[in-house]
C-alpha cells in the first residue's frame, strides 16, 4: 500500500537514441514512475514528440539542454543512454549526490578497467566507482541490484547470451573451452544514428557478420560466463546485422562434459528460472523466434542435445531494445526502489 | 466504483487468425474482461500459445471446437471473426440467447441486404438482423452503439477512409463526385491464411494493386459516406498490397467546393474530433506515417490544400489489425458495457 | 557491321549513388562501351569495387577527383548523376567540346528556366543550352533524341506516369483537368546518402506519403502530359515512400471522356506501343507489380475502366534505377550513337 | 568456333519452384541452349508467364504435363528440380537414353543408399546408379563433371559450407572435429509452396534456428568434407531462417591445427582457388555480404583468424539460387557439354 503510493521521480540524459526511446514509453506509462527530464544533444527545445511522433498526446516533455546539477536533483534516478566514455562524469556527479543511475552504456560493465581500455580505446576516467557498479542483469545478480545505487545495464548481446549458458555453467556441465556465439541482431541494435550500415538499401534483403573475433561485447560475455563457471572462459562470438528493426538470436554451441539428454537440461534450466517473470525456457521441440519476444522483456531459451556429435546448442532470444536495453533497466530501477519487479514490464509483446 | 468492479465474459470465435489473435491479446491484457472460450476450425485441442507462441505464459486456454450454445451461455458478449456468411447463424444465436455480438466480418455491416448479395455473391439469411445491427464506428455512432446488441465492426480500410473524410463530407466542403481513395495495406490484412498473396517471396520488395474498381469494401465506404453527405456518394477506391506487415496508409483526393485553406480545414478537423481519444489531428506540416500508430488504437489524420489544382489530400493511418479491427471491437465492447471507452487499448505503440 | 565494331568511350561523373553505379554495372557489361572515366566527390582514389564490393573482379577503375576538360577530352559520352544545379556547368563544357551529354538529373529536364527556378529554387546558369535539350523519353521523344548532343533523363516518377498516359492524352479521351497521380516510390529512389528517411529502422515496416502537392516532378509531369495532351495539363501528384528498395508504382486515374471498354483502352495501347521493347502492356486481368520489372528496363502497363464511376485506372511499373535512371540513360546513349537500341539492357529482372 | 555454334537441347521438370524458374531465366538468356520443354504438375496448360510474368515477351513455352519418354527423346539434357524421391524414375529413364541429367534435388548426392535412407526417409529406388552420379561441385569435381551423364547438383548450404572450407581441409590445417557450422538462408530456398514458413507475416522482422543437429544437408557437407580431409569428419550444422528472399551466408569456426595468420590462410585460398572464375577469395579486413552476391553465380570467402582463442571464422556468401542452385546447374552443363564453363552465367548481380 505504502509502495502502490511510492512515485519515483526519472530522467533520461540522451533520451532520442533508440533505446532513450523506449525507456520514455515505458517510463511514461509505468505507474510508479514520473519522467521529470529528458535531455538530449541535437533536439533540445523540441517536444519530444516531434521526435518521436508516434508518442503524440503522451508525452508532453520537451528535449534539453544538459543542465547535470539541476536535473540530478530534481530525480531520484538517471538513466543515461550514452556513447561509452560519456558516463563517467554523469556517474560521479549521480553517485556524489546520493541518487541512483541506470547507465545503459558500458562505462560500468567491466570491473578490470584495464580490460575497458583495452577494448574502447579510452581511458577510464572514473575507475573509483567501479567496484560499487554493480552488473545489472536481475536472474544472476539480483541480490546486490536492490542495494545498488550503480547499475551498469548489461549489453544487448551479453544479455542473450549469459542468460543462456548460466544454468549450464553453474553446473559444470559443459566444456568451457568449448563455446561458440554465433548471434544475429536487428538493425536497431546500430542505433538512430546515420551510417550506410543502417541505410535501409544497404542493409535490407541481406546479412554480414561483423566484428568478427574484435566486437567489444565480448570481454563483457566472458567476465560474467568466467563468474558463473568459477574460471577463466574465453568464447568465440560472431554478431551479425540481420534485416530487421528488432530482436536477437543468439544461437549458441558447446561440448557437453558427460551425457545429458534435451529433456534433462531443459529440467535444469526450468528449476534455474523457476521464479523468473521474464525467462520463458521453452518445451522441447519448440525453439526461440526473435518475434516471439518481439515488443516484451521476455528472454526465451530454447536447446537441443546432439548426440551425434557431443554437443549442445542453445538457442536464445530477446527484444534488444527492451529485455536488451530499456525493458532490462527498468527492471533494474523497480528493484532498486524495491517495486515489483515486473511494473510497468509485464506482458506479450505484439504479434505478428 | 461499481463499473470498476464489472467482468465481462468474452468468447472468441475465429480466435486463431490475426484479428482473433489481437482480439485474445487485447481481452486478455484487459482488466474487466475474463476469457471464457476461444473456437476454431483448425487447431481445436491445441493450446492457443502453441498457435501463438508470443502468449507463452499468458493465455491457457485450449482452442475448442465451436459449441455453440454452450458457448453462448457462458458467455457475456461474442466476437466472431469469420469470412463473410458465416457469422449469420452465430448473430441469431447470440441475439436470441440476449448476449451481444461484436462481429468482425462483413455479414452486418450493409444495411441493403441486395448490396450485400451484390458485392459478396451470397445470400443474406439473416437479413431480418439488419434493422437493429449497428455499424460499429464509435467516432461517428457512439449513440447507436451504446444500445447496440449486434454491432458490426467496420473493415479496415473503411475506418481509415470514413474518418479521413466525416469532417469535409458532413460540412458539404467537397464535391462528392470527385473523390477518389488509394490505400495501401500491410500484408497481415490478408490474414494468416496461405497463398501466393502472402508469401513473403512473392510479397516483400514489391507492391502491386489489386481488386481495381471491385474491391468489397467499397459499397461499404459509399454507405457511410452517403449518409455523411446527406446523398449518394460514389468513389473510386484502391487498395494496394505494401510489403510490411501492419498499417493502412489512405491517401485521399477531393476537389473543394470553395477556398479553404490547410489550417482552416485542420481547425474544422480538431473541432470535429475534440473529445476522441483516438484520433490524432496532426499539427500543419506533419502528415501520417503506419509505422507512428502501429500497435496502437490510433487513427492519425493529416491533410494538404493544394491550391493550384484546388483539391485537398487527406492521408490517415491505421494499424489494420487494432483500430482496423481487434481494437475497435474492444472499443465497441467498452461503449456497448458501459466501460470507459478507453479500457485495455490506451496508450502508443512500439516503436520502431 | 561497321557499328558492331564501333566502340563509345564513356565516363560518368558522380559514380558514387546508386545511379550511377547502375550505370557503371550496365555501361561495364555494355559490348560497344568502354568506361574510361569515373568521378565523384566522396571517394576518389578508392578502387570503385571497394564502394561497391558486388563489382569486385569486373571493374577496376578507381574513383577521380573531377578534372572536367581531361575528363571531356577522352570521353565520347558524359553521364552526369548529380544533384540539381551541378550539372549545368558540366553541360556547358561538354558541349562546348562537341561531346555528348546525357544527365540523369533534372538541369536541363524543364524547357522554361523560370519553372526550373520556381521549383528548384536556385537559378539557371545555363539556359542558353535549354533549347537544345532534349527530354530523353525515348518511347515520346526519340527522333530528337537520334540528333541530340544534350539529353535530359527523365525523373523516375515522370517517365512512370508520362508512359502511362501518353496514348490516352495523345487520343484526348480523358478529361485532362481530372488526373490523380499517386505513386510508390522504393527507397533507393532517395539515394545512398544518409538521412533519417533512408534509416532502415525509421522506413522498414512503415510507409508515407511525401512531398504532398509539392514534388519537384509535378512540372516536369505537367510538361510532357500538356505537350501529349496539346493543352495545359494540371495534375496532383503524391509521391509515397514505400519500405522496398527498387521500383516505382503509379496509380492514376482519370475521367473518361466518353464511354470505353478496358479492352479497348487497351487495344489503343497495345498499338501506341507496338514497337517498343521495353514496354510491356498487360492483357487485360493482369496489372502491374513492381517485382516484376526489378532489375530490368521494362515498364509495365495495365489498366481498368471503372463504368460505376466513369474512370479509367492506369497502373504502371518501373525499376526506379534502370527505366527510372541508369537503364533509360544507357536506352538514350545507344539512340544518340545509332547503336540497338537495347543492346546492354534486353532481358527481364530476376526473380523473386 | 565447331563449339560456338553449338546448341543444347534443354528441358526442366519442375520447372515452377523458384528453382526451376531461375532455371528458365538462365536457360533462355544462355547462348548455346535451346529450351525444348517445361513440365509442371500444376499448372500445365499455362503460358510460363502467366506463372512468372515477369518472363513476359521472353519466355513463349506453354507448361507440360511430363510425357517422360517423349521429352527426354527430344532433349540432349534434362534439368529435375522436384522433391526428394522423384527424380530417381526420371534419372533411369534419361541415362537408359543416353541423355544427361543434371539433379536439382538430393536423390544422387549421397553415394551411400543407406545414409539416404536414414535422412531422408525413403528408399532408393535407383542405388544402381549412384555409382555413376557425380556430385556437381565444380571446384572440386571439375574432372569428373566432364564425363559425366548424371550430375548431382549440390545442396544450396553444402555450397557455401564446401567451398569455404575446402582449402583448410585439403591442408589438414584445421581441428576436424571442431567444425562448427551456422548457416543463414533466405526465404526463397524453402520453395515457392505454401507454408506459415514463408508466410510474409511469419517470416518477416524475424530470424529462427530450425532442423537444429537433424537438418538432412548434414550428410551432404560430411560426405564432402570428409573426402577432402581423408578421414571421417562430423559437422554441428545449424541452419536459419532470415527475412530475406535470397542469400546463404555461412559462418564456420573451427580450430586451427596450428598457427596461422589471416593473411597465410587468405594467400592459400586464393591460390586454391586461383583459375575459378566464380570464387572471389575478399581481401584481409573485407568480409562476405549476401548481397553482393545476390542476382550472381559467385561464392564470395573471407576469413579472420581470431588468435585468442586459436580458431579460425570463414564466412562465405552465395545466392541460393544460383550458385546455390540453378547456376551452379547450368555451370555443371556447360562442363558437361565443353562449353566454357561461364557462358551465360557471367556478371555481378543487380545491387541494391
Amino acid at each position: 500500500m505504502h509502495l502502490a503510493a511510492m512515485v519515483v521521480k526519472a530522467s533520461i540524459i540522451g533520451a532520442t537514441g533508440y533505446a532513450g526511446a523506449e525507456l520514455v514509453r515505458l517510463l511514461n506509462a509505468h505507474p510508479q514512475v514520473e519522467l521529470v527530464g529528458l535531455t538530449t544533444q541535437s533536439y533540445a527545445g523540441k517536444a519530444f514528440w516531434e521526435v518521436y511522433p508516434h508518442l503524440y498526446g503522451y508525452v508532453d516533455l520537451v528535449c534539453e539542454e544538459q543542465d547535470l546539477p539541476a536535473l540530478v536533483e530534481r530525480s531520484d534516478v538517471i538513466f543515461t543512454a550514452l556513447p561509452h566514455g560519456h558516463a563517467m562524469a554523469v556517474a560521479r556527479e549521480v553517485v556524489g549526490r546520493g541518487k541512483a543511475l541506470v547507465d545503459l552504456g558500458a562505462d560500468f560493465r567491466l570491473h578490470d578497467p584495464a580490460v575497458y581500455q583495452e577494448w574502447y580505446k579510452v581511458e577510464h576516467t572514473a575507475a573509483e566507482l567501479l567496484p560499487q557498479a554493480v552488473y545489472g542483469l536481475p536472474e544472476i545478480h539480483r541480490g546486490k541490484i536492490r542495494s545498488a545505487r550503480l547499475v551498469a545495464n548489461p549489453g544487448c548481446y551479453p544479455t542473450s547470451v549469459i542468460l543462456a549458458l548460466a544454468p549450464l555453467l553453474k553446473e559444470g556441465l559443459i566444456d568451457t573451452g568449448s563455446i561458440i556465439i554465433d548471434s544475429k541482431s536487428g538493425v536497431s541494435g546500430a542505433g538512430r544514428g546515420l551510417s550506410l550500415n543502417t541505410h535501409y538499401c544497404e542493409v535490407n534483403e541481406s546479412i554480414k557478420a561483423y566484428g568478427v573475433a574484435a566486437h567489444r561485447h565480448t570481454p563483457e560475455i566472458e567476465q560474467e560466463l568466467s563468474a558463473l563457471a568459477g574460471r577463466e572462459v574465453l568464447v568465440s562470438f560472431t554478431p551479425h546485422l540481420t534485416p530487421m528493426i528488432r530482436g536477437i538470436l543468439s544461437t549458441i554451441y558447446a561440448r557437453l562434459a558427460g551425457q545429458k539428454s534435451t529433456e534433462e537440461i531443459l529440467a535444469l534450466y526450468r528449476e534455474f528460472y523457476r521464479e523468473e517473470k521474464f525467462i520463458r525456457v521453452l518445451p522441447a521441440g519448440m525453439l526461440p523466434v526473435t518475434k516471439m519476444v518481439a515488443g516484451s522483456n521476455h528472454c526465451d531459451i530454447g536447446l537441443v542435445v546432439d548426440r551425434r556429435t557431443g554437443r549442445v546448442v542453445i538457442i536464445s532470444a530477446i527484444d534488444n531494445l527492451i529485455k536488451g536495453a530499456a525493458g532490462q533497466a527498468v527492471q533494474n530501477m523497480n528493484i532498486m526502489f524495491g517495486l515489483a519487479e515486473d511494473t510497468g514490464l509485464y506482458g506479450p509483446g505484439v504479434y505478428p
